[in-house]
């Protein structure tokens, strides 16, 4: 096979929002596979929150990517041709494959896709590492308990439409946060939640939770940090919780926010608690059997936001810290 | 018997450290116990932070004192005259006395104190609510491990220097902030820290964690909130938690200080939780069991700061927010 592999590697580190312009594009040959190791063929990339910190210099909870390399990244492949005993031409697989089209990678870097749990397109939704996120999230860090007072940020997001389902399914009554009105029509109309607040419609989001949720929060999800997690906190009932999942609105931030409604934890006996995924990376497979589950009955969903190309990863890039996507965003190769 | 009751009145909220121009003095007769009643003898009362929100309209967990009336304060009493089948004259007992020399009171209202586990000192000291606090706040809250690293501000301070000893006690390496070089050899010498920094000497707080506790903070005991939480946030270590049991820094901040390294939160997988003593109410007869075999063991001490006279009591609320108490401030009548 000649197989061309087109990849973007990170030419510049942002000061601000990424942009096409930090990353540069080449085309070599795809390299035949060595001993263990397996042609790809990238099918979809995720395009994440962490993924910025990976474009600056420590940062992040990990290396940068180095200049002139291929830009990290998660996502799905084919595979074309195998020197790997674990793996078959066709088989689909997950892993960092980085921003390129035809990947060679050692085979124990690879996960097989399970089939019977999802499709190709469940894996990079429903299934993949943003619904798996808000699993542990809501269930180990949040100790969701049935009945409670729910309060999701992003919520429309990759990570935060999968905690507003949970939420439901648990029992809960559950509010979204999100930015304009097509998103918080998606969260109430199509996640089911009971209220949605438009963040950027409010004046004053501390009342705006007060109404949303007139006896308070047990459990606060929160994806963006800064003072959407202050006012929120201002509403916390008694023994809540509050999940640091994500902190998107200080990616670019000039300077910190500071959280002054810290003292609502002792006044209610509240905790915080904060994760990375990685933490429970021993327990994936227990996440995803429970949300193939769900999935299977009808009551787990996720909309991706697709582009199509892979010179569209920058831009989509952009779009997510602009609050522009509508689902999880994922590029097709 | 013909006793005058002798008493402190809040007469003005204070707009920021309390000071006897905020109480005026008044005496009348003791009043004679109707049924249940007891009429008691004041022997010490507790200066404690929480006091200060209860001068102020609407700031804290309870009610404030209204204007006119007596201040708000716990303490120990004799029992002078008993119409309560549970009480007989010379009895000790704890309760919410009230800035008062002669208060009579409904014996539902009353602890009578067990001697078998201490002193009325010891009442008033290590297994007095301070103690209780720094019990639940190290045992429950902070979920303390044999081996942790543990960080506790404010060591020199009621419910600080409890902490301390826990600390000592559970076998963990422990370092305590406070201010001032004769605090900080108190913390190091008396109360056995392996380490003390001396906040008010120190231009950069959290370099200084970090050359004290050079492997991190598995437990942080926060007594103070505002720029100490932050400093010492940056050094937790994989899943640290936090304890907010006070915030005295904060009771007379113009405005509330941010808190900048909750973002730590998620890198370590730590946890933050709140309480109030309360919380833990019907576990006291726990609590004080177990301060009591470590105080006869000879590992628990407390050092008591003695004011003498009611009248000292408002000097005392002010000493202990200019940090000029050494040990837990108490007025003895």
């Amino acid at each position: 096979m000649l197989l061309t592999n087109h990849r973007l590697l990170l030419a510049a580190r942002p000061s601000g929002i990424p942009s096409p312009a930090n990353f540069t594009a080449d085309a070599m040959p795809a390299r035949t596979p060595g001993p263990g190791e397996v042609l790809l063929e990238t099918v979809y990339l995720s395009i994440d929150p962490a993924m910025r910190s990976w474009m600056s210099e420590g940062t992040g909870y990990q290396p940068s990517v180095p200049l002139g390399e291929v830009m990290r990244g998660g996502g799905i492949a084919r595979v074309l041709e195998s020197r790997s005993e674990e793996f078959a031409p066709g088989d689909l697989a997950q892993a960092r494959l980085g921003w390129q089209t035809h990947p060679t990678l050692a085979g124990r870097h690879l996960q097989k896709l399970d089939l019977t749990l999802g499709t190709a397109e469940d894996w990079i939704g429903p299934l993949g590492l943003s619904a798996v996120t808000a699993y542990f999230g809501m269930r180990d860090v949040g100790a969701i308990r049935r009945g409670d007072r729910v309060l999701v940020s992003a919520a429309a997001g990759g990570v935060g439409q999968i905690a507003v389902q949970i939420a439901r399914i648990e029992g809960c009554r559950v509010v979204g946060i999100a930015g304009g009105a097509e998103k918080c029509a998606f969260v109430a109309n199509e996640l089911g939640a009971d209220a949605a607040i438009d963040y950027r419609a409010e004046k004053n989001l501390s009342s705006a939770i007060a109404r949303a949720c007139p006896e308070g929060v047990d459990l606060y999800f929160d994806n963006v940090g800064g003072p959407t997690l202050d006012a929120a906190l201002a509403r916390l009932r008694e023994d809540a919780r509050v999940v640091l999942c994500g902190r998107i609105s200080q990616t670019h931030a000039t300077e910190p926010y500071g959280v002054r409604n810290l003292n609502r934890f002792a006044a209610v006996h509240g905790r915080m608690q904060g994760f990375l995924v990685f933490n429970y990376r021993e327990r994936y497979d227990e996440a995803r059997a429970w949300l193939a589950a769900r999935r299977r009955e009808g009551r787990l969903n996720q909309r991706l936001h697709v582009l199509q190309g892979l010179a569209q990863a920058p831009i989509g890039l952009g779009m997510l810290f602009r609050g522009e996507n509508t689902g999880k965003l994922v590029v097709r190769l």
